[in-house]
């Protein structure tokens, strides 16, 4: 039978995996976070009301068979005031959201005329930030604002909370219940992983499904968000938000070259170190390496090796 | 062999001939005018000096064979501000001229996009400003000023031109020439018709064309654009700047309701009045009657009739 595979996420790490995953031979679905709140989404969110869409947007384009002009077109942004900055596709999403009357019958309408191969699920219907405290008791709101980060960075974030309170989307609450995999993508922890794990219900859903939960381990921490952090504390902070240690994390086996470190030195993001031992001690049953890493100047996950990858990991689990 | 048919105009009248005859077994084209200066279509112009797609938008409306929800979603426009009033066809124009580079590259990839039966061919690529003299020498510059109106309508106009002059579009002068039937669409005369006329080698190109030209004749007189003018002045009109008296009129043969042409007097709108002794005189070889109304309480031509009307004319003239 084809593996039914659950993909969660937002954001670019999401993209990659989804990307790398739909040459399989897989039953596809994503469940994106919706707590957005910088870009053209922040703005929309401003504008009209709208739930942020470009996470959404991300994983359309990510799991489309239209035509590369129309998947590109989706991506673009307009050049010259007083459209600049706005994204076509996220106009797409507005036009059908005003005609159809609901985001959700937008959002099966864009499915359709992008001929998605599987099926991108909002994680929630709700709107709803993303709220992040510090280790001195503030307290910063939004993804745009803790993301950039606005904040003073070297104070660690010690708890996030969705205010207001989110209720998970019926369809993504199904979907984690009908999987044989969940793969949480990589991505920043705080802003597009965790925001999924916090919505109500979701926990619960993890904790009943007989799905194996992966998580592909990001390759570098983030400042402001994860300074410090081995994988020891991203599965930490998986299993305090999302009840639930995974049973495989995926980790990069080869180096990342040095002149590349080098250059993220300057935005004080470091590899993450595998700390194999404490991963063992909080429950995660196996560590499986291999080279995911783009072979670009960037310090990414590349599609086609993480989806490679996956599909191993896949076959070993099952 | 399938007729070739080549539709000049603009607007509504263009859009509901096509729909009429798109039902047909037709090899059709639309040549479409590119001088709006209102709406929407005005402030791309005046915002990203881009040809006025409005025109474009509608015959490509009418020519697609994509699904009922894109060909009304490419005529919607936003509700909300900042974007309220903005076509979203007209921003998809603009994204793929953006994104692709050019207009034709843009025109070209939404012909494919919407599944076009038939091709949309603009009469010209030039930016090129509608200007009327007026009895009294007054200038009016723009479609727009002259189709609201905003001068004084009681002055009859007594010449248009094109400011700068525009040269035409190859692929317009090839249609014109490889034609079986060349139908002027009903419409403004002086802002939808006659527009096209006056661009650089359509006069020329219709006078050598083998094809059959007809006059769809508009039902109702323009204020501020056609008052007082019976059907033979519509055609000296089309004489005078396209160069050439066409073959045959199609005019509507039933009556109009009384109570409708009493709201049409309102805005000093009356029936053309069919004068078909001056017509014969002008050189019309064929006066065809039929009942071309649409049903509804506007006075407009029905797409099916109109078509069928057409289609009939087709055969006797063939």
């Amino acid at each position: 039978m084809t593996p039914r595979v659950t993909v969660i996420g937002g954001g670019t790490g999401s993209f990659n995996v989804l990307l790398g995953l739909r040459e399989h031979d897989l039953q596809l679905r994503s469940i994106v976070s919706m707590m957005d709140s910088g870009g053209d989404s922040g703005r929309l969110r401003d504008e009209f009301g709208m739930l942020p869409p470009g996470d959404v947007r991300r994983c359309l384009i990510a799991l489309s068979e239209e035509s590369q002009l129309m998947r590109e077109l989706f991506s673009h942004r307009f050049s010259e005031p007083p459209l600049a900055g706005r994204s076509f596709g996220n106009l797409f999403l507005l036009a059908l959201t005003e005609f159809l009357g609901s985001e959700r019958a937008s959002l099966d309408a864009i499915s359709k005329i992008l001929k998605i191969r599987g099926q991108v699920i909002p994680v929630t219907w709700d709107s709803s930030h993303i709220c992040a405290e510090l280790a001195d008791g503030t307290v910063v709101t939004g993804e745009a604002n803790i993301d950039v980060p606005k904040h003073d960075a070297s104070l660690p974030i010690t708890n996030v909370y969705l205010d207001p309170p989110a209720q998970a989307n019926e369809e993504a609450l199904a979907a984690l219940a009908d999987s044989d995999f969940v793969v949480l993508a990589p991505g920043d922890l705080y802003t597009s992983t965790i925001p999924n794990l916090i919505v109500e219900g979701v926990p619960e859903a993890l904790a009943k499904t007989s799905a194996t939960l992966i998580y592909v381990l990001n390759l570098m921490t983030k400042y402001g968000e994860t300074q410090g952090y081995a994988a020891s504390h991203h599965i930490d902070r998986i299993h305090r938000y999302g009840g639930r240690v995974p049973d495989a994390v995926l980790v990069h086996e080869g180096k990342i070259p040095k002149d590349l470190l080098k250059r993220y030195e300057s935005e004080r993001t470091h590899q993450v170190h595998v700390d194999r031992e404490a991963l063992t001690q909080l429950g995660v049953k196996l560590v499986e390496s291999a080279d995911v890493m783009s072979a670009n100047s960037y310090v990414r996950h590349d599609p086609a090796r993480v989806g490679q990858a996956l599909m191993s990991l896949f076959a070993t689990l099952t």
